[in-house]
């Protein structure tokens, strides 16, 4: 089977991820995964949210958004609106939760890191590509936090990207849909994985229709795939960052 | 192993689903499970929300919310704070797509059942309690509005029900959380099946932790055995209705 | 004349008042008028609002609210409206104001002791049966405050209640309107009283209508009626407590 | 018995009330009580709100707002808080419901009478003095519709005013408070009544306080004979049109 | 040429200022330009706002509003609409900008004067009217404050006014434009200037249109020539405390 | 003089325009104005506001937007407060109003340009830059609908951009300020026109400081050397389109 642009069912689209992308956050990337672009930046506060006072631990946050013309027909800002959808919170959430399973939040101290995903153009997948650029966004902002002697060691436990997996309706399982594969898909997952293998977020959808426990095992195995080939992408980008992920847990636990 | 509450750890907790609970909705259930107690109602409005004008289809939404006093501590209104927090999104968005996926909407006409569950205590599983003991109340008015000719069958496909399951701190799998299992616990799973064992929603999720895929697949069978026994109680409570489930559709298939 | 429920034009409809009806609540009833179904709980917080600090004085402050279904028709969710109907914020200042008047608000210290009641089933009378039942969950949670020793003793002077009176199209006057009864009235009037006979509020209304002073003799005369005996009512469920309504202030006087 | 400014306990502050004190509206009054100041306006719109649409009545809606420094402390603006308060909302809905008793709403058509009550100095009694200022601003801006021909008859079925009385800490009735007056009440009654000495709204609230039926009694009587006084004035500044009012009511009944 | 209203081109209309127009602010002027009325007062608050704290500096902040029937046609309250609109925005940073480049900050300590324009009845040019009123409004308040010694001298730099000259469809140039005027113009331009001359805010707005520099400086002389007559309308009116103004820099620069 | 980043005080930053940056808006931007990045959309939609039905003529909206990590500190989103701020309102209704000037409403029919600036990175400048982008943005989108024959002509009649001037603490005058530079600006002002040197807007501020007419003059000599240049980068990015702007006019004219 081929799709539509030409991709075979289990291969991902092409992705880059340009880092040091803006000038004032301390890490920011633009990640592009076929026509979607999102910009991740993160900043780090000093200081954490209310509920977290005192806990000596930090925390991070996540906020997400799309430019009005990043869709096919124009958005309505929601800043206009005055407020923020279901589907918003619902990723902004799921992006902070995912994030904050590979941080030790105890070696950052009492800070917040603020984590921002601008989709500037989108075709499906945005809050997977935000997720995946978001870990690198953060990392090299730890990273310059370490260069600065403000944090003692990169607080990294291990890499985390996610990817999104689908069947359509005729019940084809597919890698990583693109805007109209996803609209038109029955069952619609998104996977997101540590980079030893283990799951963070699995969310599994089926839109009017359900999935049974074996097509489930199939969607698994072509998301553990492309999350190999993400992981290898983020390893390449961050360079120096790269070898210190999962380090000082190590050191710790022994 | 035995739990706080001298559960075993694929246990449910005691349910309870007392039908016709309130006068004016078309179908009204309070579902109770262990010290979880929810309203459910199913009203039924002739007309569609815009997006659906013109489909000849029906439509499913719901709303949930809880007691300011329906847990441990009093929480402060969402209509006293003016919106909606992003957790009451995300369950009411999960409860509508759940309560969609086994309904027959080209069958119902451009009408839309409004789901509202309404949390008066809380002892964890709300939202699974809601979507179990929704599919009763809509169900049931349903049931009605066939019995007054307003619909020409039960446009239901299949059975629907959630359950909880996750893994607390010493590794252990439990199934159907109560509050303090659920504050405690590394992963938290819902899924939600339908009668014949498909899945229609399924969101897994580490807090600060990872799960592994063997793990998942203990999780599943966990639930699955759950999720059988809710069943029954949902089939026992419905009485005359329950034989028409999946009806319809079958006929129509032939 | 009778009534379209058979009732006298004196004659309350049957009131039940289920009391710890809520788990976590410090005081909880459900209080029952004919068809019309109202929680009421009470929350003892040990803080009082900003304008209060500094004051050794507590404060009462309630919140009311409807269930989308409780009504014949569904009603939009004020948190989804993203703010309270006028009627909604005259009821609210209603209860509290009414309960304050009855509470020595010194002997509580800087607490704020808040009321919820939630009405579940509308049949005409909610607010009035909000002010009846959420006097006993109070008296119930603060009595409870006693024997935990927190407070001294009972801070509540006399006992409370609420009833509605009104004259309808062929000048009648009723006591204690359903629904149908109010919807249609002319006058309508909420009367709030003390045990002792002594009003705290009256609120008479002619909607696109008026009435005489020696009409509102009888409306009074008809409340005066009803409340004595729904004063009956939370006596006997009050049990113990009740023989300390009133104690604390007479021996503060002699 | 003297009062702080020299006043009986049954004598009104000084009364006037300036007609067409702005240009644009069809009616509009500044009423001015003691040191009271507040600018009356009625505005006809030739639609309904949609619940009243096809009724072939007419509506009338009332909005209440005072200048942020009508004030001894400044007030934050409603508008800069982006809502309005529970006490605005109270009187809003008591303006608008009294002037709707004194209105045959079948005689304006589907026309809406918007009464705007805005406050530019305060010292007590605001919104009975809206009360009594909008009444002649909506009869003048109804009798310019009739020399118009836009109506038949003028549809002002009696006079109505509002007068506040109250019982002060030493148990003396007073009439007409001024805002040191009625900060310190116990209890504090807005009645709002008809020509003929019928009453629309009574409203008797003890603060943290109650009253007797005697006090309710005397309290009735002082409020009558100030509400003449205020019959009075308003007769006074009609002019011609005050020989309308009630006529045609009269009419159609005979 | 001569205007609707026969005012040369460059006339302007009838200007008074009411002063002591209300009670309780501590400086309060009716200012009515024409048909133009605005109610402007000064309030002074013992605390700045967050961003200033400790810069022992103070504020000046000005919030402004129109009486819903103000204008021709009804407006909704931004109260009742739950926001402001840009437009409003957009005056009342202009109001305080302007305010604040002629009052030395340093000299009142930390405090906030809050500036409150609201207009009663409008015919264009209510931002200039404002602002001109409002420093009469704002200087009297501060004479008060220097008569209690609350603050040691007037800290008034200079005089402040603001007027509007526009070009109309006849590209002719006109000084403070009326409603009708400022509908059909082509160019609007308010001009905020001191009294020695120099510019505080220059605002030219072409409206589907455009202005050369010829015409530009045209309109400024047209405006340099109102402005002078308002100033000398504010010294009038100041009396006393316009002899105190810009003395103190005087002193202070020598 | 020398400025801190060696300019000299006439001289404008390095500017570029990459036209065609997103996908899917008809019209798409990324200005690029020294650090100062705004991405700048058209969106053409098939109908116009109410206000607007029925006039046969179109119209030009504006939004206005920053990322929150576009600046130095990062700012808290609109879309999370729930509401724009003032300099958001005002910074829309500039670019609007100004990009109105310059097009023939009515060749365009009942269609909304909907003119989305988002500023990914703010160093000074970013309303001028918006509006100088937008320009290229519109001009683009709307020679596409005249390729597409949507439109006759392309109703553009003459170039439009914005630049930025301003007085430093020295007294001296500056072209195109950046972001520190404006920060300690006394003066500030923002200077819009077209191609042929007419003005269509001028909004020069001085904050807490004014400015002489002399002054006034110099600055406005600094401005339209600045936007000749701009306009030479815009013509020399819009390629074919260039070449019709202003066309139709003079035919419609002759």
């Amino acid at each position: 089977m081929t799709r539509a642009d030409g991709r075979a069912s289990n291969e991902l689209r092409p992705i880059t991820i340009d880092t040091e992308f803006l000038k004032h956050p301390e890490g920011s990337v633009l990640i592009t995964v076929g026509e979607t672009k999102v910009i991740c930046t993160a900043s780090i506060e000093d200081r954490v949210p209310p509920f977290m006072r005192g806990s000596k631990k930090g925390w991070i946050a996540a906020e997400y958004s799309m430019l009005p013309r990043a869709t096919e027909q124009r958005n309505i800002r929601e800043a206009a609106k005055g407020k923020l959808s279901g589907r918003t919170m619902e990723i902004q959430r799921l992006i902070g939760r995912s994030l904050r399973s590979v941080v030790d939040l105890t070696q950052i101290g009492e800070r917040t890191i603020w984590i921002d995903c601008d989709v500037i153009q989108a075709d499906g997948g945005t809050r997977t590509a935000s997720i995946t650029g978001a870990f690198v966004a953060m990392t090299m902002a730890l990273a310059q936090y370490k260069k600065q002697e403000k944090i003692k060691s990169l607080p990294i436990k291990d890499y985390l990207a996610a990817v999104s997996v689908g069947i359509d309706h005729k019940q084809q399982e597919l890698l990583d849909l693109c805007y109209t594969e996803d609209a038109a898909a029955d069952v619609d997952m998104n996977i997101v994985m540590t980079g030893n293998g283990q799951f963070v977020e699995l969310q599994g959808t089926g839109e009017e229709a359900s999935y049974s426990r074996e097509q489930l095992q199939r969607l698994l195995d072509l998301g553990e795939k492309g999350l190999q080939e993400l992981f290898a992408v983020q390893k390449a980008v961050l360079g120096e960052a790269a070898e210190q992920i999962g380090k000082k847990t190590e050191e710790k636990e022994s």
